[in-house]
């Protein structure tokens, strides 16, 4: 389903919307067309109108690309991923673009809505370099504008991380254990859509030299930057996760150690302190102490006297 | 034992088999020849008809050969494998494939019956292309297909390892983690197949380009990225399974430490109690609360409120 | 902010004040411009003045960039972190300088005050080089001071990490724990500041030879084998914090097996004591022992028996 | 000690023995000689009849050498071990070769005697390309004989990994694991055997086209192959070892928490029927249920049902 | 301070002590000075006769530096370190050296005397080839000699693992971990004084041609193959106090899951059996047993019978 097509007048630097039946052949400016592909009509359309190769329409329609650029005869093929944390599941939700890059036209394909899109227009129609960059300054808004929107990803696992690693010194729950390796998936996964699109990113700015207007370079190289970050973020936070994982288990293996040597004490201290009235509690016809007038209180003040000596020993050897 | 020796004529675009006798000397359009190797007399016509090196031959008795690509004089030696996974013992099953590309012939060699080979024939016979990309084309549909049958494998064991890391947290039973042991096994043979694949993949690409036919590149290429989604997403899957057992050590840790706590908990409640027992069990002669009218009634309140009281006081200490 | 602007003659070699009106057009010696980026204003001034490129001056404005190199048309875009480390929070801080470097000037760019420029400023004033080397030899006097500052931190991390590894094997508290784990975070942010930084410095030396005057470089390469040195330290103490908290591990689990064997012996000691109570607490009718003349003591006597014998068996099993 | 000097006849591709005296001045055809070093006179004698460097010679001497390729002026010098698994000791025995490869001729020498060199003589003296492949081919076949001996090797260590994987799980000796670290310094070791020897393999092909027939590189291509087979599996068999240990700790762990839950509950379980006790073994004049005519088997079967239902109890909480 | 200078004559090829006077202007021949650096004035020294850089002579007054290769204009500037075993502390001690390589003379200053200087003296005068490689021969004696020291310290870390690994499985003491971690420091600090000289020799075969004499170069592929070795050994051990530490982390949650089980089978052994003491313990007036005329003797029995009965029942279950 054509979603829009739009057309930057080169000469008047104005975008405006193209009749889905103007579209074939090409007008002389700058070409988007944006297609939300439902069913293989959508993408027989783009073969007949630009001749794509089969293999690539083949892998907009299919899900699960791993961020790539395929080179083909007069454009480029690049596949790869806007990132949105949903805020109700805590769950990193990914959608996949595909997009043809030619001379003069880009053409983006995607299985769902995507409001990130109309973001790319607006800036797309307000900056100064749009008609100059071509379809490669096109293609950097595009790039800038998804990339960008990793940062906030980014940054929500970060504040989700610091919380949960909070919750897990202060007190345990098996579903914070739970949480921090579902952040360790998602983390995982990020890393897995962001550092193609990086390496997708700078064979942009090593090869398809023809493709990329000279001035936009510069900016791709910023997207690029960008990219390098978000990487090295991910990478940061998935140490972080380890560690605090690590730090738990010590804290855990400590605590373990601590609660065992409390119920030694308690255990010796009890099982004493019962003894003594086990004794007391024998039948012998000779024990002198039954038949003493304090025997009872004598019997209760060992008792007292052997629970605070224990007491005091394991307070000096630190089991409590 | 030759399975089947098949022809492609390059006019007519047809294929049909090629009776034993006329396979030496070649006919002039493409030729591939599958072979179901069981003893060294397989082979032997293998040389006698197409001189390939006796270092080849011998790789196509052995089994257990690393996935490779040897360059020799006019042709190349390919080895790889199927793969499929066998849902009743829940277990990796792979299968070798050797494989001999030359100019206008193809061929492979193995030791049990491959059903996906036929596949490929009706593949080949209803290609398009199978005319113009000559042996190169008959080769990139024999290794897609025997790649994109990857992917199933690799989801059924995503999906055995939802299953367990379930099972994990649910109710553990020893064989949860065997079970998780050996998915890690099959992920590391699984690895040891697909890796030095992508490797071949990529020589290909680079290096045997006179073989390759020029419109059949841009098809290995596919093949390549196939196989790099294969690597990366078992990759993921290897750090899934650790992460697991890590969660699991995290969580088994935890419950010890409150299993012990418990354990305190009660364990000083009942010895308390059974302490209050022991010290009216005692036999002094001057025991004024033994003649009390309501001493047993005395006794079992205190021993209630000690109850009570250590209870209130753990449950305080989160130690239940 | 304008926070000074620095000329340096050619022919006297003098570094003095100039106005903020005289900047522009640039004098033909060396000028170094300093300026804290407070708001928009401040870039638009530098872009009016030198005709910066917008990407670069987008990075001045904004924070938390990676260390970086971009090269522009007659100039370079440097971004780098100086390093301190606050005594009283016993935490790393990061500060971010931008810097430009042309043909005959310097531009640094930062958001808080940074004393560090002026000690910058003195060594510029009083090297001998100043003049011969060109505003690369004063880049290089300011990322020397810079990563010069990066060893104290480094060594007092070092410190830090004796003084709790002693801690941690003395007496455990969790606090500990959890300085460790600070620790290891700073470490991990100190890396991600110094790693990208070498890498700048390299770069400059590799790529961008006609902004560095030739005798400078083998300055900068000093300054690039000191943040190699910088670099190596903080791996290693990486190493040696996972070390420590490997060791913690390892002898907490031999403490908590020690505490176990501990609570074995001393159980089975007082329970065996206890029983031989519980024995003659029964109230048979026949019981000899009872109405023997030393019976009590006779009990007494086994109960010593059995507490030294049970105690001496476990020393020998090496229980206590 | 000369073990023997063995001449190929170029023309008549016989191998027959030459007198010690013969040696020098070297014969036209390929001469193999084979040196058991026991003293310094062997590698005079070797100098003075070949004229090595003194380095070279000095590794002859030494032991314990790491696999290398050294060039020299006419000739080159190998470094490389034959491995054995002692079946009795179940442990690996290497043992070192040094060898000279130079234009017609191959000199072996090593400190023990060596049975596989009598294979690789047996396979020379009846190759067919003995004689076109000149000493490089003599010295495929002494690799080749030596790395295919890895095999072997590298499958007991396997099966013996598999052994000890299932006395892991099935019931734990101390003597298990000591024997699984034993085998992992095995693997290790085998790896430092292995890899060297796979990249000195390498730079034979690479660089020393000289000294290697043309028709040879193809066979020293198949012996580079296999060592990387070799080494691929040594990981991989690592990585089980490791993955073995895992699997055994997760296991403890869940042993240990299945321990601690079962002694919660046998200890409350009869600490409650032996509080039942206690309490009528009070000395209580009124105690009602002393009295009772069935006072003695109420008691009783309170115990009986207090213990029944903390059974039941704890069953349905999985603490059994 | 000047230790000593010698001067090698080219045509004697005797070594001779050269008067500090004679020092500058340089003699015909090669020259070394040893210099043992203690204030500024030995390096000023060095500036006036050599006229070195700035920055290398400011290296030859400060400590800690990485080995290094610099490059000056007509001279190299090398920096690595002399290691040996302290065998009273069981430490490992570095001492750093400073070497100036230029053509015909050798510079080296250090800190503290070092003895390792004289044995290169005693090689450098015995060596028939001091006259022919020039200063880069007697560079090669002293790098040579240095890293052969490498070797008996390794040797004595590996020794002081394999003494150390038997203790930790024999009999635990804290030590002994805080020993392996020492250990394991010094593996790391050896690591980071011998991989940079590794780099630092092969640079110099690759860069600094021009000051190696062509037949020198053999010698120094020797260091650079000691040096690997140096190196492997090292990782080698690194991974082996690795694996005893997890060996031992193995053994000791085996040990206290056993621990736990036999706590388990005791404590319920003479719990029970306590249970029926405290049973006939109780004051019930209708007790049948009580009366019996071998009631002391079966209640008695009851206990042997059911101590011995859970006895065999846990041995059983291998709870013992």
């Amino acid at each position: 389903m054509l979603k829009h097509a739009l057309y930057l007048d080169p000469e008047t630097g104005r975008v405006q919307d193209v009749p889905r039946g103007e579209v074939c052949p090409r007008p002389k400016g700058i070409l988007w067309i944006d297609l939300e592909v439902t069913d293989r009509a959508d993408v027989e359309w783009l073969k007949g109108c630009f001749g794509f190769h089969p293999l690539a329409l083949e892998d907009c329609l299919k899900s699960g690309q791993r961020p790539k650029l395929d080179h083909y005869d007069g454009y480029a093929f690049l596949d790869f991923y806007a990132a949105a944390f949903d805020p109700e599941k805590a769950r990193l939700k990914t959608e996949e673009i595909d997009l043809f890059l030619g001379e003069g036209y880009l053409v983006t394909a995607h299985k769902a809505p995507m409001p990130v899109l109309d973001e790319v227009r607006q800036r797309w129609e307000t900056a100064t370099e749009s008609t100059t960059g071509g379809a490669s300054y096109l293609l950097y808004i595009l790039l800038g504008t998804v990339v960008d929107a990793y940062f906030p990803v980014v940054d929500q696992m970060e504040e989700q991380l610091e919380v949960l690693e909070e919750m897990l010194f202060e007190r345990f729950e098996q579903s914070v254990i739970t949480r921090i390796f579902t952040l360790k998936k998602d983390l995982l996964l990020m890393r897995k859509v962001v550092a193609p699109t990086r390496d997708v990113c700078l064979l942009l700015l090593r090869r398809e030299s023809h493709l990329i207007a000279p001035g936009t370079a510069i900016y791709l190289q910023d997207v690029y930057d960008h990219l390098i970050r978000v990487a090295d973020s991910i990478d940061t936070y998935r140490d972080l996760v380890s560690g605090a994982v690590d730090a738990y288990l010590s804290v855990t293996a400590n605590r373990t150690n601590d609660t065992m040597k409390r119920l030694t004490s308690i255990s010796a201290v009890l099982m004493s302190v019962t003894l003594v009235a086990g004794i007391y509690g024998m039948n012998f016809q000779h024990m002198p102490e039954l038949s003493w007038k304090w025997g009872y209180e004598f019997a209760l003040g060992l008792m007292i006297a052997i629970a605070l000596g224990l007491t005091i020993l394991f307070k000096a050897l630190r089991y409590f």
